[in-house]
């Protein structure tokens, strides 16, 4: 693998609407992965700024009435001008507002990549999901994970991320699993958010969405290692930062060597 | 005490509408002392997000008309449910808008806590309030802070918690001085913002309001003791994230040996 | 000069209507340069605010119709109570809302410092500006840089404070060349808005805007090669706390001693 150094050369553009939570993690996240972001929302430019960009990342942490309108059209303009939609449905699953507000992005945008915990995708499959505010609840840890994204990845014709103790990148076809990742990642706010950041930035510059996807989720684990064995025993601060500064150093080299992914190709 | 690890095995779900300045630091502090933040402000989501919740904290740092209709229904709501309430009337006494709107909470919302500096607090005692900004000011000191705290107390049959060299806590009654802390945590923006997130924590896990709500300010004074000690050479950027890492770090033992508190009950 | 720890005794209060990406920096940078930050964007208490405040900050990073009508009617109540004013055009030239926003703020408000990168300046001048997104480009740079900054200096008689590879403040008369900073401050989002905020706490705290413009450039680039001294092994997220430290402890003998500044008067 050779791409991340490619990806930095050419410095994707990744317009943003997200949440104002970890906004600025997601922006510096994108600046570190080698990608340069803008984050616009109002609904009178929109367009414009979808217009340049090279990928478009639309997270539902902290939706309103007037992002939700801003999200569906920046959305609809980007699958009109063939720039990549990302999806970071936060929450779903958690209150009817929410979920509707998922089920319309979905019906009107094409995303190229859908990326979630368990119960956000398992509320996207139509299952029983429980999610408990924005983390992932146990109970819904009997569904099949991999079932879960794959059945996503069919439905809505997408790359599906399941973030979890192990992570599945599935095209509804080709299966992969990466197993990089501490989970004191969730301990620090926004490093699921930060994911879908970086997914903006690799699919901003290249074409195999699946590959990419995999790749990507792979070098946030990383990071997320490298950052534990240099912080663990200061706290989760020092954790937070130390991510950023692995995700600014992260390149092929690293990647190679301790990626750890598993393919599982079923037709 | 050995509340703090009680605490840390709850887990509580603390619903958060706060302001954009020092949002993802008071979800970090949630996270670093064990519990679990949701930001969520839209009218339509609010009631949902508060029911499944432990706690409710409104922080009106960055008010608009929008999340002000969402902190009532939100507080409604949560009172229906027994869902404890936090306010941090964040610059009140500083404009006409500000004033009214803290008045409007607290007219159709019990809280079970209401934390302020001696500025914010005197407005709400019915005192001359002379707030600069959203910090105290000095022509306020020579209110008596105990009994500006008493005052609030009583009156909105909450407990205060008032914020300043020496930090108060009272039902009205009882009363607590905790001299934790340091004066360094004023040249970062949102140490006081995130005190409330774990005062959310905290409530949200617990039953005895008073206790809780004096334990947790001085946990929150010793974790920026700890920064100081760490990171005063360097500047505040390290001790910024080095409190979150002490909040992380903060267990029934450090606080046993390190709390600074007088018990002063009053009848 | 002895001018930093004027500033420091001061304390001024600056009043900020900011992006929400980077609006923690622009607060902890402002107490870190010794100024106390007010945000506040609600059109019901901007003009509370701003008449308390010692300086007024607008920045449209992520305007919006709700804090345009803020900013209008802030920069307007500033005018009128000697409030000095700062703008950082964010990104104008990207969009036609953005575009017209700033013209719109430019007609109705006299600011006292415009502080913008080639692009943003670019368009302000009205020269064919070709934004992409909110970083200044190439194509630009033909421009003869010292010329767009004294045309939009003159245009609308400020100081423009342009930045970039070399920075230049300038009246329309006096010209300041700065080549305190480095590259990597790039790769933090936010450092161009943080110097909006100390431009702020400067310009509250003095009179000589031309003068405290120059130092506070000089100061921000300094803090950041002091930062990337420190960090420059590690990553960006150290990059970024390192350089709130440097800022947090900028005084007139680091200034002194580091200042890189070629002064050019021109009548």
């Amino acid at each position: 693998m050779s791409e991340l150094d490619e990806i930095r050369e050419k410095k994707p553009l990744v317009h943003c609407i997200t949440n104002y939570v970890t906004v600025n993690d997601v922006a510096n996240a994108i600046l570190a992965f080698g990608g340069s972001p803008i984050m616009a929302d109002d609904i009178a430019e929109v367009s414009s700024m979808t217009s340049i960009s090279n990928a478009l990342l639309l997270n539902i942490g902290t939706l309103n009435e007037r992002t939700i309108a801003s999200m569906k059209l920046a959305g609809i303009t980007a699958n009109s001008k063939g720039v990549p939609v990302i999806l970071d449905p936060v929450g779903a699953g958690s209150s009817t507002f929410r979920n509707g507000t998922v089920l319309t992005l979905l019906s009107d945008i094409h995303f190229s990549i859908i990326k979630g915990n368990l119960s956000e995708l398992s509320f996207l499959a139509g299952l029983g999901a429980n999610t408990r505010g924005v983390d992932s609840c146990e109970s819904d840890q009997q569904n099949n994970t991999t079932e879960v994204a794959k059945n996503v990845a069919k439905k809505y014709q997408t790359t599906v991320v399941l973030t979890g103790y192990e992570d599945i990148v599935t095209d509804g076809h080709r299966v992969a699993k990466i197993t990089n990742g501490v989970s004191l990642m969730n301990q620090v706010t926004g490093t699921g958010c930060m994911l879908g950041g970086l997914l903006g930035v690799s699919l901003g510059a290249g074409l195999d969405t699946f590959h990419l996807a995999v790749l990507t989720v792979s070098a946030m684990g990383i990071a997320g290692e490298m950052a534990y064995e240099q912080t663990s025993m200061k706290g989760t601060g020092s954790f937070h930062i130390s991510l950023i500064d692995f995700i600014s150093q992260m390149n092929d080299s690293i990647l190679n060597e301790r990626s750890k992914i598993v393919y599982e190709t079923e037709y």
